[in-house]
């Protein structure tokens, strides 16, 4: 019921704008005992971190994280690890235009028309910075879940898409974009370049996949596994779509093409395809679980806009803050972070529900 | 945090096997004082239910539906709805096969996963018939949010796609298929029947509008509309795919071409596009909420297929028993259930939120 | 957040009024494989059934339950458990006269001021009636912790207590009070005779023991094992105080007086002391979980009151119904089960927390 | 779900051990507009900040509270409000003993059964520091709720009792004590002072009033307004037992004696009593909100107890560190705060669910 919240035996809540002091998580229900200290969430934090290309906002912020309480010689105690991380780069005066202009497509109207109020600076609290936040948490979560490998990557941009036989995991931290082709990766720059210097912006598909889910995770009905990944990846700013295995391609399928055999295997069974993304019923099958989420382009645009303003007056906006071109990119380490939170929840609910 | 649960001030709960004696839900948190008799809630299960065409599940059931408790004087009185729904038509013989071999694509295998044991007449609690349940709650909640209107209707079934611009909203109501578009449907007739009378199945494309969703419904940020339009999408059997506006396909747009620029109008901003499907920062804008959900085929074909069983062995399966041929014909109301039920509960969190 | 549910993993929600057609409870949460049948359920309802002594109210209801759902050859699937239990001796026109007098003390007034209307049939939801949903759905939650014993009773009736030193366990089914001390069970009939005849009532005090719980259970800060069973003891119906362990008394005494030492046991501490009713910080201890529970004589009196009507008007009431002359009496099976609902949701919570 | 959060529209997090850094609560579903800076907290928590007189524990913390997120331009965004309190004054070796021994009374060996593992400086987060942070969040609460004014105040301690007919709520905030009673207070510097140069603790009752809660508020049935009173109250620490209105003495009580008549009156009934704390059925009635709490003698006391350690041998501990020796005193300002933050979820509820 609290907005700003996810999970339930695992549970993190975020705070903090994108021009306050600083920004935060809660992480509640870690289990007691796991190693940890600030070194095993920084790299995390670093991957999602802006200003370190030309592709991504120009905003300098180291994202240094800070562990307030729920460790003690090392290890989780159990109780409620604070996370902090301080803004040092806020420009508030990027920002007055906003003051005056809604922004299309950003969140500045429907906050003003819910809350009749808005912290405007940078966005507020619809920035995408919140999402350092659940990077942090997320880092947390993968300590949980030691058996399940996560990884994400961007899969198209603009609609230039990578090409699957290319498929090369090793090239995903090579470049800028967190492309596993190489041959995209190199188009990518020249699209991305020519967005940027337009003052335009591109979006993007993200894939995801997680190895090692045992079978059993998830449940019915209004929890199942698939619920719970769509809530959290459309919890992300910008984010419109969510896929769960062939998702979208498997409307267009027979029965007969879209099955997955299954065959006797080692230790469970051997699956012959996996268009369900591993989730059967709302529960892991043991395949990998399969997801991609579709970022619009970010609506901050060099080109003018008509909009209005908190008065109701004709205006136009073009936005020359900061901005990320692409906001996809970096939705790669938020996307990973997200799903990483779910599986953790998930893995305790089960180990709660069947024992 | 209650598996079969979905919603916060407005909450239902459903319970019932597909071959049990009864299904039913209980809706909590239903504001007092709204007329409410059996004859609001029958209509729904009437377009949901089975057996009406030769294009669904020939199970033959009533879905009567009782309300056993929550209203006094033909109001309701603000405490728990019971909604119960018999059972009629079970011919659990049908499926003395399922026991004795995993379904590949159902969640037999992967139930057994988590619980060791699964009731698998029917497929138990994983069957369609549940949405039956989720139908009569959904009654209840269009009589919380009068101001809305809610449309859904098939997009497309196997691939095969409506004409936008033949879109007839008056034509949905005409067709077995939930189709706007009279000449598609007609191409439907042929393509379901053949799938029929092969045994094979067919997946669809439901899309659903919400109008009069005022500005300001939903809430940042794990709570964004969004997020619980598609928590509540993904939770209804065989979705695997939901995209809110433009979805995917803003994924391949620049930020020029996504914008949904304002103009004044009357009573708040005019938009002139809803690439956004009327959510921007998990909050309503005013504009038609725009959602679609991607339905996969049913698993049950007749031609065999690989699988194993519960000890392990290998075996294969034809699945003969009634069942849906394209199971997104009959998602369209569970769609426009699942939507009021979201927006009901968004309504009355935003009242107490705000105030 | 459902003003009807209780519970986290293991969760209940109820449903139903005095004078509809029945009243039950949906179990969410249990584990499966448990062997459940109507049989174990039954026994619990006719402890608390109505109509078996002169000491009760003279409703008499058979107070049969019927499994809908969640079982499946004769075990648990791990799906929602739906008890129903109809209503078979409603007389409504005994209560005419409360539909135009708010009988104080009762929740008329308070409902009509929230709802602004309420089912005055036999206080509608506010009835004792709806405590037969948690007595059934208590009987579940015993067969989650086999390993725990819990017993209550009633420790005083109009302030007459028992005597500590004649505390004899199998006494406690052997009178119509669960009264552990057969002389306080002779002086009881009397005094409970007296107040029937008067047409009047009498407070109570129900003590509860839960034994083999052990240590772990529970959690900080808000989730404390004491917090639970406090708010699960003061939603039932006339409740007004609740104490673990000393609990008041503990007040009263220095930090010496008040110690629980410990020793070197076996598989454990073993203490000289329980003061604190075997929580500690929130969590189990080990020791016997003991609790006293305070009931309020009920509301309702032959001896006119003077009240208000629902226009507000000057009247008085005496109330004619059939009503228990001491509520507590009763009580007993239902804080035994809401105390077994909390223990089971606190195992499984605890269990999905630590692993 | 989470252990460390508490309400449901109106929400708050706490975080944060004795020794830790710091200490904080996140406040979520604050209500957009309302005035807020540090000025308006910092006086509650310098009402229960340690070491302002003799009679606490002389831990000298200045207990400074940071807004560090949602609040622009001086009023609440609607946002979570992030609000952080540094330690500044642990002194880490007073309770190297504690690590080799359990303090009975104290958490140290329920945590330990538990997570196997605990923060044994200061008790942890099981310390009573951590009260700090809910009144901070019970200082957002109380802007919420502008209708309601909340007293509370030491009822006794160790037994000895104010004078009902002295009670003079000016002079509560003269003296050291909360103490309403002017002769009580001057005899209780003796009683505590005498307890704290024996090294030795006593209990206390907090007694708590709530003026202007309009009728209405709560709701059926595990949510009623004294099951969420009981609850917030029982996470205290050192709290054993918690009274709505006449509590346990009403257990002693006829139906006549105990009966809350009613008149027409001004504005809703002029009630004649208000045995039943101002709650009936779990819904406010209009008359003011009244609860008792329980606090035991802290465990910490010199005399040498009998324990074990975390290796199960057999020892003996006497707390030397710095302990309140009536910890109810300060649980005055926590009563207060707790009761608002009950409150103020309650209004929001009410508001989203009657509107």
């Amino acid at each position: 019921m609290s907005h700003n919240s996810f999970g339930h035996l695992f549970r993190f809540t975020t705070w903090g704008e994108s021009h306050g002091s600083a920004l935060g998580a809660v992480v509640d229900g870690c289990p007691p005992g796991l190693p940890l200290s600030e070194a095993d969430i920084q790299p995390f934090l670093d991957a999602r971190r802006p200003g370190t290309s030309r592709f991504t906002t120009q905003r300098r912020e180291p994202d240094a994280v800070r562990i307030l309480s729920g460790v003690f010689d090392g290890r989780t105690t159990g109780t409620p690890i604070s996370l902090m991380i301080e803004n040092v780069d806020q420009r508030s005066k990027d920002y007055s235009e906003v003051a005056k202009a809604y922004r299309p497509g950003h969140a500045d109207y429907a906050y003003d028309a819910k809350y009749g109020f808005r912290d405007y600076r940078g966005g507020g609290r619809s920035s995408a910075r919140e999402t350092a936040a659940r990077v942090a948490a997320g880092a947390v979560a993968r300590l949980v879940i030691p058996e399940v490998a996560i990884t994400a990557w961007v899969e198209s941009i603009g609609g230039d898409a990578i090409d699957p036989a290319a498929f090369d995991v090793s090239e995903i931290g090579r470049n800028p974009f967190f492309c596993p082709d190489a041959a995209a990766a190199a188009r990518w720059e020249a699209l991305v370049d020519g967005a940027r210097k337009a003052g335009s912006s591109l979006g993007a598909v993200v894939a995801c996949r997680a190895e090692g889910v045992p079978a059993g995770w998830g449940a019915p009905l209004y929890a199942k596994l698939d619920a719970e990944l769509a809530s959290a990846a459309m919890s992300i700013n910008a984010v419109k779509g969510v896929e769960i295995g062939d998702g979208f391609a498997a409307a267009a399928l027979s029965g007969e093409a879209n099955a997955d055999p299954m065959r006797p295997g080692e230790g469970g069974p051997e699956f012959l395809a996996n268009h369900a993304g591993g989730i059967a019923g709302g529960i892991s099958t043991g395949q990998p679980v399969t997801l991609r989420v579709a970022f619009k382009p970010t609506s901050s645009i060099l080109t003018p806009v008509e909009t209005i303003g908190p008065d109701g007056q004709a205006t136009t906006i073009a936005t020359k803050g900061r901005h990320d071109p692409c906001v996809g990119i970096r939705g790669v380490p938020v996307v990973e972070a997200m799903v990483a939170l779910v599986l953790a929840d998930q893995k305790l609910r089960h180990r709660g529900q069947v024992g």
